[in-house]
């Protein structure tokens, strides 16, 4: 930690915040500058409880830590990329993984078929959801447990793995046995509760990053899941909330460069919620794999116009599959392989 | 609804569109521009399926509502300000009340001590978290259950009613009784789910606004609670997440002031989280009285620079005697009486 | 500065560093914490280059300037509030005044009318837009020269200052006389070639916020009027881009609180391009007082359904008569006069 | 336009709309729906002044305009992608250009040692800053004139053009002649007079994205450029300033693909201003090939850690090698030649 004095203080103004710095475990060493005092507090910043309390005496301008907050999914702790078994997959290794379905579960007919196109194209995960969070409460819900079974009907039929997401703890038994990889959404990136109820599964989960959530923020909401015993953390990026309006949300793929290099989880991008509009979803799949993300989460429809959901952003069959054959060269170029 | 068709398109892709407009629910009337052609939806939006999957269509350009999505909580349904019975008090009248406390309970000394020497300077509800959520998981997550006993022996000793935080359905069975508001923090005003809960106790709730929520987001939260069965609703605007760093959110009045006018619940301010330093709370409390705001929520605690949270934004007993005698000639401007 | 290394690093990539360091002017002290090592760099950082660029060494993780750049508009220089005279006024004393008229100057008539009814509810200043800086090449552009002739009748007529903005150095020669206070627009905020020729001119200046600027940009644009000979410069908060809709900026009066407490200058606040609406405006006046503002811009319209730009923010005359009713009980609990 | 009305209005109300709804030269429409009464405007909302004066009239609840406010930059007017010729070079073609160089100019043999580098590597234009607007009034403004002299020989003795940036249009005369392609920075981005000096020159411009920029108001920057004589636009995108501070500006991919689709003039990308971090241009630079842009501008100095300005942003020689390395096989996949 570095506090900062403001100008006027005096001697016994440095050795008051000198005699807080060590009541709270730390080792204070003094420096004079020209125009500032610094006072450095060296000691373990996350055994030990935050200097920034400090803030609050008067004399101190600032304090601000040096050390990163996430431990357990830092590359400085552990440097390889961890890789994550689904089914007979393995993500976080160096095949491109794309999940692709509805936003909703609707209907068995609507998933199985769904399912076998995506397949066909090269999808090798199915998402779709049970148990929908939406903004307002005259809003289609999802079917809850009769999505899920649903969803585990089409996962019998068509082998594939089931992304699916969770919105409280209480559903969590039943999720269980039918979906692969738990979903966190945006809203519920900061939901600690739920991180811990998630951890406790071992299930893999697919982590938001929350709609205005800092990159630390989002690393710190892994490091919730990692540190209570579930190492099979995706991250996945899906817009920032930002003052632009033409696109739902601002896709951020410089985080996604950054969570690669800091971080040693996969990291997937959701273009579909990023851009909440199906004309730019194919470019920025493109620019995903070429930032350096392992997959993706896209959604698709048999008939956008008519969808429970988010019918805007999701994609058509053919849009779908021209999205795979769109990405195949750039997969290549990343040396990545498609299913 | 509003549908603006992309210039090219042909009277059968209007027909096309029409058709859709009708399998959901509503007539289209069509107008036809000189540069682009609108059709006009006519049905009552909140009552139907949203119309926005028609964007999905490549020949229209853009779709939007004309409705507001809230409904109980509007002035258009109900225009009188919601009145709030806690205890003794009534939120909401023309009383301005100040919740006053440490972000979170420590000791029983702690808080009595708080208590008392907050109650003389004129608040009139205690607050103090017993679960915490927070950024990182080696921080301070509270005292639970044994936190909460104390807030009960507090409430006891000094009469003042209790705001506290709830972070998960399972821990509401413990809270009622002790705590006469439920607070909603920022990181939850999403959680659906915990709302719906929170919801079925009918306790007062103070909702915060999302960290990145717009406002019709949180009234659309509101919404949630009241649909739900309870009317006792508090918004609470505590900053948003800008670009600015120089305050660790930006306050946001216009959105009480807009929250007042377009709403009919009490709107408190939460100087403390929005400023995250505790020079400039006394300030923003006089702007936030003078605004429209019906209330305050303000961290005090008794040694900040010793706090287990958040001590950079809490005050000092003094501060906080010093707070309100500076609010008190804007209340009166206000023509709202300081208990 | 505050210079972190990496982990991993080797006592010769702390010397490299440390050379570098002296190299530029600083004298280092190095700090081995516990987890990262820290060199301090000693030296007035405003008369040396920045160490930032040391960021670019591998083995740099982070740099980090601790002073304030901006220095003679700071109150560590200079303590007390500086006063600008206009005219017969005083601004940034204990009078609060209130700078009002339409956004675009329309007709002689239009102008005249306007100050004189601003003038009877309380306005001391008139504003009125000759060049206008519009989004659209489309647009209205201001009427220019015939614009300030207009201003200049109707400051003879009524003994009104005026306020007007300047978008190019080559409009200043025929402002000058005419515009007692130059205003320089969000827009050109960070045009610094503009400021300067500005400064030069001596005329006091108000300085409005970028609507992406930090508070340390806005101020660091202050020194550059003040730096170069101008030191009657009115700081304006204004709103800054957000995600919120609801209203067209965010007006951030933590802003103005925090340049109340940071620098000497006065502080204005413009609430009718903060809320871009006029059924805010009062309400944000009325807290823009009580956090401390020097002073209000306004627009006020005779007829807002026709005017040339910006109709819907502008106030009508019995509406800024209300306004000014409206702020007088809470001008006086801040302790200001109105004129 | 499309203005609605809040519920309660007279039919004296809809009429009273209607008529101003003609003043300003449009034919209304009004269609009662269920909720909201709505009135559709017909005429070209280009050629004439906006409604959104309306919104001043109490009764009216919002209104909103349909067309795209551009009209020369859209595809919708001229399909095809504009091609800009500078020197023996096409932008805006199936060639992919790399623009590299310092942030500033600091000596002849720093810029020749560095043009020469970079276009070993396959850079094909040389950038390079003598006029340098800077946050500080105390930070390196640039080598101004002497910089255009030393920018002049590096081009003779490497036959590179050259970009290079204007902030007022007292510079131009000096910069045409030596500077192939003029700058419009960030900062800039809505100086509409400079931008109307620019136009008059008629050469080639690179006008970057302001840093609050809606992707419309990028846009329209471009019309007015275009609008005033200049068809020789190349638009750069270089991040937008959000709440994440671990990347200077938050790179907004998803702005590059709708400006393609939208808007006929080539797009080009800066990931150094993006990102302000070295260790993430790369990745960046990989994203925007393949997201669709026909370019990128990079920085590149001999020795980042002694450059006068931005140094933690630039990149060393052996790093600018390896990113053209890296870009290559993206470039294949994106059907796009690297020079």
């Amino acid at each position: 930690m570095i506090i900062v004095l403001k100008p006027g203080h005096t001697q016994s103004d440095i050795e008051n915040v000198e005699h807080k710095v060590r009541e709270l475990g730390y080792e204070p060493h003094t420096i004079k500058g020209v125009v500032r005092t610094v006072i450095n507090a060296i000691g373990d910043e996350t055994a030990h409880a935050s200097l920034e309390v400090l803030a609050t005496i008067p004399i101190v301008e600032r304090v601000f830590p040096i050390q990163k907050r996430y431990r357990m999914v830092s590359r400085e702790v552990t440097p390889e990329t961890t890789t994550i078994p689904v089914g007979n997959l393995e993500i976080g290794g160096n095949t491109f993984h794309v999940i692709a379905g509805p936003c909703s579960v609707e209907s068995y007919e609507q998933m199985l078929r769904t399912a076998e196109h995506v397949k066909t194209s090269g999808a090798t995960l199915l998402r779709g959801g049970a148990f929908k969070p939406r903004t307002s409460p005259y809003d289609f819900q999802g079917l809850g447990v009769e999505g899920l079974k649903i969803l585990d009907r089409v996962k019998q039929a068509t082998g594939m793995p089931i992304v699916s997401e969770v919105v409280k703890e209480t559903d969590l038994k039943e999720m269980l046995g039918i979906v692969d990889i738990l979903q966190i959404g945006a809203r519920n990136a900061m939901n600690y509760s739920l991180l811990e109820a998630v951890a406790a599964t071992k299930t893999p989960v697919l982590l938001k990053r929350g709609m205005a959530a800092t990159i630390e923020e989002w690393l710190l909401a892994a490091e919730y899941l990692v540190k209570n015993g579930n190492p099979n953390v995706i991250l996945c990026e899906r817009g920032i909330r930002t003052f632009e309006k033409a696109t739902r949300n601002t896709l951020d793929l410089s985080a996604v460069a950054l969570a690669r290099q800091e971080c040693n989880l996969p990291v997937f991008v959701d273009p579909s919620h990023a851009a909440g509009r199906h004309d730019l979803v194919a470019a920025l799949s493109c620019a995903a794999i070429a930032v350096g993300a392992n997959g993706l989460i896209v959604e698709v429809h048999p008939d956008p116009a008519t969808a429970s959901s988010d019918g805007s952003q999701q994609l058509t069959f053919e849009m779908f599959e021209h999205l795979m054959q769109r990405l195949a060269p750039f997969a290549e170029a990343a040396c990545m392989k498609l299913a």
